[in-house]
């Protein structure tokens, strides 16, 4: 049998797992799976670079489904290709504990690189992961050894294309020139409501040119032809992204509902059997032909010898280049931040002096970067305000590749996205900058970094009404409660440099999720109540007692960043109230019992919290709370301050 | 003195205003204003209708000024136009109570059309007034009378085009052929950090002629090749939106940081004497010439005979089209929504059985959009499943203007920003749906309609853990909340049909802020303990005893949404347990404090609340809180509850 009767084959048995499992469950969506099946065959049997008994080799092609929903899509590949995901684990699709999710989650399915669902992520996941393709080969490949060399595909569809998120990310990786991305658009001309031209009259291929990218075009149901599309796409190192546009029939193999809204989701299900039979399938569900299984056997065996001979080439570097191997140990390992204690110890003490946290964030950012060779950063148009500049580590670019600043522009929820990318790919640990108030633009990409527990680090300053005169749309009240509101993000809101200083320990030695940083831009008194030390290991326990009661306790006063200055003050002349300094409300729950009763112990429930933004979250810890519970105005900051009553004399009996 | 001379002299006054202002405060941007008033010189001396005596002219243009930080420039020409803007409030700029905030905000200015700042969001914005324009010339304009006759221009910069809300917006712009729509691009290839080309190298034109746009090109500072340009882009009329790329220079003016990134904020105010003097200004700072105030109310006078001229075109019109006539009064005036009582006896009470609150929703809509000819929807490609869909209402498109459904496609973002566009505009009040999960990207737009006090409402379905086997990636847990702690805006989450009835009375009748309304995708039991008007009085309050103790109070159970009948059935063998159903704690906190104590009395704080999602906000009234503070699975809804203890059993003693 040819090549293409076998692909062919395995196209419509990749369908009939798709039609098998959702029908099973009455619940997914046909329309991907059944009209990208072609597409698959090739891309999974002949084109990408991958080892199924080793999903995590460091050179393989990623590939990111971005259209998520069609999640069946990549079940039915990876294990037809022998990833570790069972006949069994398809049969469990959408059922819980299986490694077959509704939408594609990272972590849970071997091969899946990345989470999707929310349309348009994966296209800012899969320009993230060619930048750290661009970065790794910079830093680490020899002339000699070329140990990083692989490319990063896409499939996305008409929804990924229509949401902005894309649209940032495409204009980047034009301008960044990631020729080893390859975007597939999965170009039905259907999405859920109806069919696209309803709302997308555009001509995607010229858009996508203006930004700088190639453009190719390919019946998606042709083999041959996808064969020799792809094949070129690989090829392409011309300083352009290649954008691949697959025309597809939705739901193809259900005549009932193919190419119309009615393919996207279940309903073509209830026409499974016939369906099943028009494809050649037999009335074994769930089946895959032996003929199938060796063709795809076969290819593993070869994708395993390809694996070895790229280990014998890695020893071989590693022996050539010691150095370059000692500093991609440090990235994979993330070597000096096993611990918060560790990092922190990496930065000086400070001299005590007023400072705004994000000029101190920067400070202690620079002093960790040249120790952490995977720490990189970026700002969305804002390095000059956000202070979150790597001096002297380079730009990212198309000429400076191994640059540690990454410029995305004015395009946040991307920067997101690129960051997630960046972090699922696993050798560097990215951060990213932009205005608090402007984190509402990103809220997508960050749900989904805490969502995948992946180490992200967001840098947002000009935290409060602190803010001033840029007035209420630059004043963020309502974000910092709407971050603590995300599950798995540790929020930290320092309140002087050595605060700062503990924050980016506890966020670069976290593993299982992403951190923001909540930094002002005014500058702060520094706190002298206690020594640098322990106001860095108070920190690390999310809260901590910045001000112990003089006489018997009656009174504790909570605050974090530029709160905690005017909670001390307050203080000063009451001997019995206690400050708690509480940074991360989510470290602090982590602690033992014992120790939050040490810091707020029952017995006294005169508490009183104190925060420039709105206060909701607080009651949880004190039954009054001072804070900004409406939009603020233009004016200065202590203006602002004083008119919402975040000072000492509100704190007072 | 010739035309182009005056005006070349008023922009030259215009810089000095901005110079003058920002270098008063030491605060503000004096990029734009400086390089783009030769645009402002014609576009408000020559181009725009409008009457400064009158800015709510009905039929005036709109302009928007979407790259808002440039708000000197929207201040000083509406100053100059001879609007209620003095030179004092100009000498105001940035300071507390002035009409000249950082940026500008809608309410606050005369002329002012749009809140402006977070970048892009105008550009949504000008595409929903153009809707809103093309919706109204559709409803109410008669063969002899055009009273809608207008045009809206954007002015936005290199921020607003990187944003991917703008290319969402642009995109939908071009399939609906908004050709009363211009776009002014200031393109003067530099943003807060850096030249442009560091993070765009795109060819503008050729992306917006994809989408289906006419390009123009100028010389942003040749006073008749502006005229030309914008007259050329005002007589389109050729199905497509106008695109007008002004090549600029940023802070033109001021030699020592024009043409670069110091350019963009204040830096260049120290050099604000030698600058006045090279632009030919006196030593009086905040000058405008009398011969600029001359030319200026030469125009406000013909202005003013044009809405003179309207005026009796318009009572022609109400003359010979009383229906129509009625009609806009209707709209202009929200009839039937003065009260919330008076929207919700427009709803006929609903036979009590199961049903999912979206569908629910979606019938309430139904009946009201009858009798409401202002209420207009959209869904971001979800009508099927938000529910939301007018029937027999036609779909807004370019052949059917008048249609009363607006197809976003999966653009959340510029669904937002259009939505607020069309409130601003006050004719039509506009909903727009999407899944809860989706709210993350829309939270931008979103914050702009609270800070607006915009009346819009936000429908958003599938709203917990309830959601089921689409897995967490759809499964909102941290939105309610996140929604919760924006400040002006109420979230109502019915737990029945006839919750849902009065909260979209609450909504439509609310004038002063935005609402979000969250419904569940699953169906939820009807609720039996009261009867349906009781249900919906107490709704209206925000919170009330949906089932009153039936022996001596001990225990108050709170819960909204799909929880309610967990709690109405954990309290069914509990006899001092009362149930509090809360669907909206903003409107509960606006009621007595009488009121408040009858539904949750002091005496009792053995309270516990419960909630599908974060619950940290509900220890303002609660000790316990039963809550799903992570991330779900997929599974089927009921599994859900149960791992995630949303049960009648957690809630019992």
């Amino acid at each position: 049998m040819s090549d293409n009767s076998i692909l062919q084959t395995a196209a419509n048995e990749a369908r009939g797992l798709a039609i098998d499992a959702i029908s099973a469950r009455a619940s997914g969506h046909l329309g991907l799976p059944l009209g990208c099946a072609e597409i698959g065959a090739v891309l999974f049997g002949e084109i990408l670079k991958f080892n199924p008994k080793n999903p995590s080799w460091l050179d393989r092609d990623r590939f990111v489904l971005s259209a998520g929903h069609g999640s069946m899509f990549i079940y039915a590949w990876l294990h037809i290709c022998g990833y570790d995901l069972s006949l069994e684990d398809i049969k469990n699709f959408r059922i819980r504990g299986s490694k077959t999710p509704g939408h594609p989650e990272y972590g849970v399915t071997p091969g899946v690189e990345a989470t999707a669902g929310p349309l348009g992520q994966g296209v800012g996941n899969a320009v993230g992961m060619a930048i750290s393709e661009k970065m790794a080969e910079s830093r680490f490949n020899s002339d000699a050894d070329k140990i990083f060399d692989h490319k990063v595909w896409c499939l996305a569809g008409d929804g990924c294309m229509q949401e902005g998120i894309s649209q940032e990310a495409i204009s980047l990786a034009g301008t960044l020139k990631l020729d080893n991305l390859i975007l597939m658009y999965d170009s039905n001309d259907v999405t859920l409501d109806a069919m696209a031209a309803k709302t997308m009259s555009e001509d995607t291929g010229a858009r996508f040119k203006a930004c700088g990218w190639r453009v190719l075009k390919c019946d998606g149901h042709d083999i041959d032809a996808v064969r020799k599309t792809l094949k070129s796409a690989r090829r392409s190192a011309d300083g352009k992204p290649t954008l691949v546009i697959f025309k597809t029939t939705i739901a193809k193999g259900i005549p009932e509902v193919e190419n119309s809204a009615k393919g996207h989701g279940e309903g073509g299900a209830k026409f499974a059997d016939s369906a099943r039979k028009a494809l050649g399938l037999p009335d074994e569900k769930f089946f895959v032909s032996p003929q199938t299984r060796e063709f795809f056997a076969a290819r593993a065996k070869k994708l395993a010898r390809l694996n070895k001979k790229w280990d014998k080439l890695f020893a071989a570097w590693k022996a050539s280049n010691p150095g370059k191997a000692d500093d991609l140990e440090a990235c994979l390992t993330r070597r000096g931040t096993e611990s918060a204690e560790a990092a922190a110890a990496l930065v000086p003490e400070f001299p005590a002096s007023d400072a705004a946290t994000r000029a101190s964030g920067g400070a202690v950012m620079n002093f960790l970067a040249k120790k952490l060779p995977f720490m990189v950063t970026g700002s969305a148009d804002l390095f000059g305000s956000t202070k979150n500049y790597l001096k002297d580590m380079g730009d990212f670019s198309a000429d400076t590749p191994s640059g540690r600043n990454i410029w995305f522009g004015i395009r946040e929820h991307a920067m997101g996205a690129i960051s997630n990318g960046i972090a699922y790919d696993g050798i560097f640990l990215p951060s990213c900058a932009t205005f608090l108030t402007f984190a509402g633009y990103m809220m997508g990409s960050i749900r989904i970094a805490a969502l995948s527990r992946l180490p992200v680090q967001y840098i947002f300053t000009h935290d409060s009404i602190g803010v001033g005169m840029d007035g209420p749309t630059h004043q963020p009240v309502e974000l910092v409660s709407q971050l603590r509101s995300m599950p798995r993000l540790d929020v930290i809101r320092p309140a002087d440099a050595e605060e700062c200083a503990a924050a980016w320990a506890m966020a670069l030695s976290r593993k299982d999720g992403p951190t923001a940083l909540i930094l002002s831009r005014q500058n702060l008194p520094a706190i002298a109540s206690l020594s640098a030390s322990e106001k860095r290991s108070g920190t690390l326990r999310g809260a901590y007692v910045i001000r112990q009661e003089k006489s018997e306790l009656n009174k504790i006063i909570i605050a974090s960043g530029s709160e905690v200055s005017v909670a001390l003050k307050a203080a000063e002349e009451e001997s019995g109230t206690r400050v708690v300094s509480m940074p991360c409300m989510e470290v602090f729950e982590r602690q033992s019992h014992e120790y939050r009763q040490s810091v707020l112990p029952d017995y006294c429930q005169n508490r009183i919290a104190i925060e420039a933004g709105v206060g909701g979250l607080w009651y949880k810890y004190a039954k009054k709370i001072v804070s900004t519970d409406d939009f603020g105005f233009s004016a200065d900051s202590p203006e602002l301050f004083k008119a919402f009553n975040i000072t000492p004399e509100a704190l007072r009996d």
